[in-house]
């Protein structure tokens, strides 16, 4: 017989039953904490228009779309359309204008501000989802990095009460808590103070994006290293310090919110989101949050640039993975699609991490590494007919419980 | 705001909440009953190397692959490719080589018998998996015709054992009852039986495609219209008159069998196959599924050409949306990755239909378009407390349980 390699596509991988078993237990436990909140089950496909991804993910991100080949006519015009472009004007860009108008999900994020768009008519607000799908990224793959792996984002939509930022910290720290995990905390932040604070010291909008960066890194780099940083991102000795002062503060939230309410001074702005996480931590408590799996952390930045209210993050604090998900509010973002702001606030899982995390931590939800609870041989002819009369009596009383017949001789 | 229109790619569509809770609890449901019966889950990734699909669902189906377009300098020395090629040998399908190696999924089977060449040294025969995964598919799209659509196979590799063929009637007549349909009925039918009938009636090997699609067409258009596309096929007449005695031979399968015996005469495979329906129906009785749910019905062809024994094909008995899913016996597909024949059976249910059906015959499993139970208003900051407090005792009582905010002025 002719031999086809059975050979995956770079990046990618099989969920053979001992994997998926595991996982599809760990989706489960997700999905019923998300609706016993009251969010609801969202899916978008996987082919999305390029026009609805692109100038979402920068340029690194459009680099790494995967994007969908045209077929027949169109595919034909769009080579024609290649050969009368300059060949210097023939970059992987232009070529894949030319030769594509759709690509793969990269992200949940998009095609829920465009099912927003879409439906907003006919949605009930606040409308509260979840969505749990593979997105798609030609990364360079390496061990543990996939060119298709799961996202799982918690979105509200339509209400700007801080009492919705406070829940998503709370199903974080469930889900997180039901897992297993016994040593992690959501670290908690605002855009809006993080702004104020810059103002505070001085630095220049130009050079803020630059001295987040710096921020952001503290954990990782200690107060050393983010003051080698902000010197390195030119940033004034003088605001530098400032700014290093006012995110060494620490404490309980209420002694924080207390020790910053000073430092951001008369700027409105400034002061609201510190009434804000205060509203945040005081919903936290009331809604039987730990304390211990909260914190106020003014060094919390998050990466993407849409978020303009509350930020969480959550961290494992016995392992250097790092997070294990986070979100924030970002009520701009949908407006992209419907032309007027929508008030949104949402967190999201970091599933391959949190797999990574299971294993690091030795915890395996769910142990079996089969769903299968009883085997019934079909020994012969003649006790065949008791076999499955067994088997039948196993299954009805909630047992999963295969037939085996005598493997073949392969 | 800059607006960008929310459109979904050509074809698919996106699942809300109100139609996918309803997904999800028939998705459920298979998946529970699949692993009552000893299936296990397997995932495959959505892409595939060309190189796999390729020559497996003929000139048709690969005209319908969705191909990902290659990238960065790839993609530039495909091109390069293209321009050396003269103008007549660039067509859809050389194009379509030059630029792109990778594609989506098209089907379940391909992508299985893929895992089971790659993994046969890491799994226990007999394996037993189920698949419920999208597959696409460039059809032109319309009204209840997607790109995207979900489709779920269950299969076993690695036993002769006609009781697993059965075991797959079993569950479809399983799941059928229990998703509420009242009226239908497996067909059951064997290739072997088919090949032996054909050779009996003297129908030339090249003529038997031709014959076998107009004897599948009983169904619709009845013994005239048999005769007519028999006629049309270039059937001689006697051969014609033959089969059609043949195929017109029905009762219960016993009955349906004796009879059959003499038409088959000496051809081994064709008492052989005979005997295997014996035993295909002893042991559906055996296993409990009732006498009315399952035929012998000797017109049941079944398209694709890799079956090699039983096969089934599952019928509303009060509706013209016809098949809700159907499979058989593939003893040779595997091999054209393993190198060496591993017997399979297997099962698929046609996903999209079985919604259709539902919608047609009126039922709904599990009524409620929503998994949202309680709402607990958030009156004011001075009940927010009690309010969180309620909300928790609810979810904890097992209630799916949303804490209502003030919807935002939008």
């Amino acid at each position: 017989m002719a031999r086809i390699a059975p050979v995956n596509a770079r990046g990618t991988r099989d969920f053979l039953p001992r994997d998926l078993v595991r996982r599809n237990r760990v989706f489960a436990l997700l999905r019923e904490t998300f609706e016993r909140y009251g969010y609801e089950p969202l899916e978008t496909p996987a082919i999305e228009n390029t026009a609805v991804l692109e100038g979402k993910y920068g340029e690194e991100g459009e680099r790494l779309l995967f994007r969908i080949l045209k077929r027949g006519r169109e595919l034909e015009s769009g080579v024609r359309a290649l050969d009368a472009l300059p060949g210097d004007e023939r970059g992987a860009g232009a070529l894949a204008r030319s030769l594509s108008d759709e690509a793969l999900r990269y992200d949940l994020t998009v095609p829920f501000a465009r099912v927003i768009a879409a439906h907003q008519n006919a949605l009930v607000f606040p409308f509260r989802r979840y969505q749990m799908q593979p997105v798609w990224r030609a990364d360079k793959p390496q061990r543990g990095r996939y060119r298709e792996i799961y996202q799982c984002d918690v979105d509200c939509v339509g209400s700007r009460a801080m009492s919705v930022d406070a829940e998503m910290v709370a199903i974080h720290c469930e889900v997180f808590t039901k897992l297993g995990f016994t040593s992690f905390v959501t670290k908690i932040n605002h855009r809006g103070l993080l702004r104020a604070l810059m103002e505070a010291c001085d630095i220049p909008e130009e050079r803020r994006g630059a001295a987040l960066t710096a921020v952001d890194k503290l954990d990782k780099v200690g107060l050393e290293g983010v003051r080698d940083a902000l010197a390195k991102a030119e940033i004034a000795e003088a605001a530098a310090r400032k700014l290093m002062e006012m995110i060494a503060v620490s404490g309980a939230p209420d002694e924080t919110i207390a020790r910053l309410r000073p430092l951001v001074g008369e700027r409105p702005d400034g002061q609201r989101a510190l009434d804000e996480l205060g509203e945040v931590f005081r919903a936290l408590a009331e809604m039987g949050v730990p304390d211990e799996r909260v914190t106020l952390d003014v060094s919390l930045v998050r990466g993407l640039g849409y978020y303009t209210g509350p930020i969480f993050e959550t961290v494992l604090t016995s392992s250097t993975l790092g997070s294990l998900g986070g979100g924030g509010r970002y009520d701009q973002l949908i407006g992209m699609f419907t032309g007027r702001e929508l008030p949104c606030t949402g967190i999201s899982f970091g599933i391959e991490r949190i797999f990574d995390a299971l294993d690091e931590q030795g915890i395996a939800p769910g142990e079996a590494v089969t769903t299968t609870q009883a085997l019934v041989p079909l020994f012969a002819p003649e006790t065949m007919a008791a076999a499955f009369t067994l088997a039948r009596a196993l299954r009805a009383a909630g047992f999963n419980t295969q037939d085996y017949p005598e493997p073949s001789a392969l």
